[in-house]
């Protein structure tokens, strides 16, 4: 790229333009996502029977308008930055796949940004659907974990007080998604030619919504979850964000960062250990080269 | 193609041949959408409980009836016009990707045509259920907000009297729509390859409805709304056709023709602020061309 | 392939394996389109409610069973035949694609067996469901136009006594699977590549489920419905079946054959009209061929 | 691949690769599969009501979902050991596939293993929400029909006592499911390029829960049957789970095995007679060649 010489100076060389698109993709993420959500919860004219608002029809809504929101946030992003949109994945990517590690904290950065707003958006346009909503509920902000649900996670009733529950959900949905993402770019498998590996990966967060969903909302994302959070806290949802405290639950709001980071790590792992290394050795090109660390896949 | 002689010279040829696309695209594009809202609201048995009209399993059927009827549209239209079947997207294309302004109305005229035809046919397929549905609810055409929504776009109760609510909506929808229509044909991205673009472009008006439909019933396209909008103000749903008033609102029908044209020049100088200059940098061949203006897509 | 010799003589040549090809075809077609209508009268635990059993959440059960159903006849039978599966198509590509007319009739008559013998092990397989639902409904085949509804179609209550309403229901029906067939296998369009095709030849069908299945069941394949009715006619279901008399309406059985072989010829005349005489013009190799009769997309 | 020396000797090399991949997508199709039914059953808010447990949105969620899961358990081990994940399909690819019958019962067991073990962590997962479930209905787990539904399969009431209803439905079931993925895979007919095929088989599993699921929990695979039986018969299930004893069934375990086994060889048989031999015959390059057998597909 050398003889393109001093012209293409300026921020889209480079870390810059990476991080505008992990900016953008997790924008496209969130804006689509959280939107599915707040169609489920308060959009619909139906909507308002508070015991609906997570039935099986609703529940197809979601799942899909958050793949939909993978599939094209991954598609926005992913000839730029490789479209993490996803601490947890930037953690994988670092951890197995020598992304640099100088990069993790910018990337990270741009996709809370990006996330938080995102949130602020979806606010803007379903401001009168939530208000109308909590009216009609009797509630206030603050009390409402139904409109919250819009923009952050929550754990199940069933968890009451339990914080290895929904972080053993964490860990297993988004190991589940690493581990999935590795083998749909993995060239040494069989990914998906064509350019479809993004509609393919949005569908893998269908399946886990489909799967690990309903027990805590399957953030699987840290900036999925903490930049909207962030975004409620400072708009009249108060301790149901931060530090994520209601009835049958205190301070959950860790839970979905660490569990992901964790998560991740785990599903990167064990592919390697059950596949990574086997095509490794199976493609392995020439002699001189170790198969224990797989070549970067993106 | 000069060696082709005179031989080709006919409607079929230039532009008389894209508008001929154009309508077809949006023909099918309306005669699938439109009547994806008729089976909800009165086609199916059980159809005619007002309240279930757009209840979640409905909205399913909706959503991805409209996403299948752009995957089609486009798929009809695409090797001839470019199936933008949307004057939106007609108007994005010619401000940021070099689509010529001599061809934009006509493009938009073929589009309202097609969708104005088609919502002819939707009437004359389904006037058997309308008229059932009418008479069941004791209600004539001109009250009946149900039926009409078979065809055109209104808001939703919550947004009472507010024309910035629904607008902003608009704003909003046809922005995302531009935006990732401008990712997934740019080939400088993760374009999908093997001709699969209609299908993704398809998929993701089938998650704008599942995100931003309910608010306003997400026209995001001048012409999917006004052509069956003249439509149904031409066989008896006066005031709440044109120009779109009712109990909570007053003259919309001007809401999904704004909305979608400032959104789509939205999305797409979002697309190329944060996406479209990278690329262009990064892929640019030679000095001497300004990466300002990315090439026409398409 | 004169080098291959007389080795090949035998049932598997030429019309022969044509044919069985398309009983194949249509059999997965059969097998899994009325099951799913099965699943959905009378397979899961809540049904036996009559009004429920079209509701829109089982709707969409038999609109993607429908539409998968397609699929994978068109993926079993697509590299033999061309997998046309359905009497309308065979007839739309003699009419317009070159297709032998002597092949017409033995392609009809392999499509009808397929559908008869796949009604055959359809009934096998769902007879308990079957007969438990009657059981619980007092009803004996003959009066259950519920399970009568797995096998073949029928029109919708408010079209009662008037045959032109289903009749143009079938008509636009087949005409819309006809032109989405005809531009998704054109290679001058934007037909998709890497054999996917079938895949959103399917999803087509679903779409027509999605948007004009209620009004009459959506058969668009004289075989489809046919073969089936035949069956039912044999097992029970006296003039529900033949020649598909009730309540509201008298002599049925001939719509969904008559309507789907016209709608198909309209079908295929308009994509030829509006995009395919358009493309031949663009692509026209050699100034001596006549531009008027697309080629053989297939 | 001799000149890759003595570098590639371990564990990860030919057989013992392809069962560390036949484990690790097994368990991935258990992971999601089970996971999809827990949600219907019992993650959901509104789930404990029994009756709704496997109404048509649940039963769209567990299609999808197993769909899903096959979509992801065969791109995992795709690449290495061609993604089997199902006894079935191992046995009819060494009956009519060259599969070598020395690996048949390696893999059988690696699938069984994978499908054990995941369920373990379904159950380790969902724990909390199945015993609020349970502790709610009043029952402990060895009367919880509901709940050993996650995880393994029992026939539908209808089919009170006859065992020949659920086994000629596995039977079916399977053999659908062999005949696709032989249709699915075999170049010289219209196979799905791009690396899409996993995509469609685990879209023919969506095909058929919605066809054939309810009859009898779709087991089609005695690896996904067989694991999760034993595990929740040493946790609690006691009859239920084997032999599969309950009010309408005795004995029910055995049926979930040996239909799958008998309908795979039929679905092969079925593939090759109609279709194998006429596309072998078609692209037979040298006379010499049988075409009676057709040549391996993977």
């Amino acid at each position: 790229m050398a003889e393109q010489g001093q012209r293409r100076h300026g921020y889209r060389e480079g870390l810059g333009g990476e991080l505008l698109a992990e900016f953008l993709g997790t924008f496209v993420l969130i804006l689509l996502g959280c939107a599915s959500v707040a169609v489920a919860v308060a959009g619909l004219p139906g909507s308002g029977r508070q015991s609906d608002a997570f039935g099986p029809a609703n529940w197809l809504i979601i799942a899909f308008g958050w793949g939909f929101a993978v599939v094209f946030g991954v598609y926005v992003a992913g000839g730029v930055s490789g479209a993490h949109i996803n601490p947890a994945v930037t953690l994988a990517f670092a951890v197995r796949r020598a992304f640099p590690w100088r990069k993790v904290v910018p990337y990270v950065f741009a996709q809370l940004v990006g996330a938080f707003v995102a949130a602020a958006l979806v606010f803007a346009t379903y401001s009168w659907a939530i208000d109308a909503f909590n009216a009609k509920a009797g509630l206030s902000r603050n009390q409402s974990l139904d409109t919250f649900a819009i923009f952050a996670t929550f754990p199940a009733k069933y968890f009451a007080g339990s914080w290895w529950g929904p972080l053993l959900d964490q860990v297993v949905g988004t190991a589940v998604l690493v581990l999935l993402i590795f083998a749909l770019i993995d060239a040494r498998n069989t990914a998906p030619a064509a350019n479809l590996g993004p509609f393919l990966i949005g569908m893998a967060v269908t399946a886990i919504g489909l799967t690990f969903g309903p027990n805590a909302g399957y953030a699987i994302n840290p900036a999925r979850d903490l930049g909207p959070r962030l975004w409620t806290f400072l708009t009249g949802w108060g301790d149901i964000a931060l530090p994520g405290s209601y009835q049958w639950f205190s301070w959950y709001f860790w839970i979905p960062i660490v569990g992901p980071l964790v998560g991740a790590v785990i599903g990167a792992v064990v592919y390697d250990l059950f596949i990574g290394h086997v095509v490794a050795a199976r493609t392995a090109p020439e002699p001189g080269r170790t198969s224990d660390q797989p070549p970067p896949a993106e």
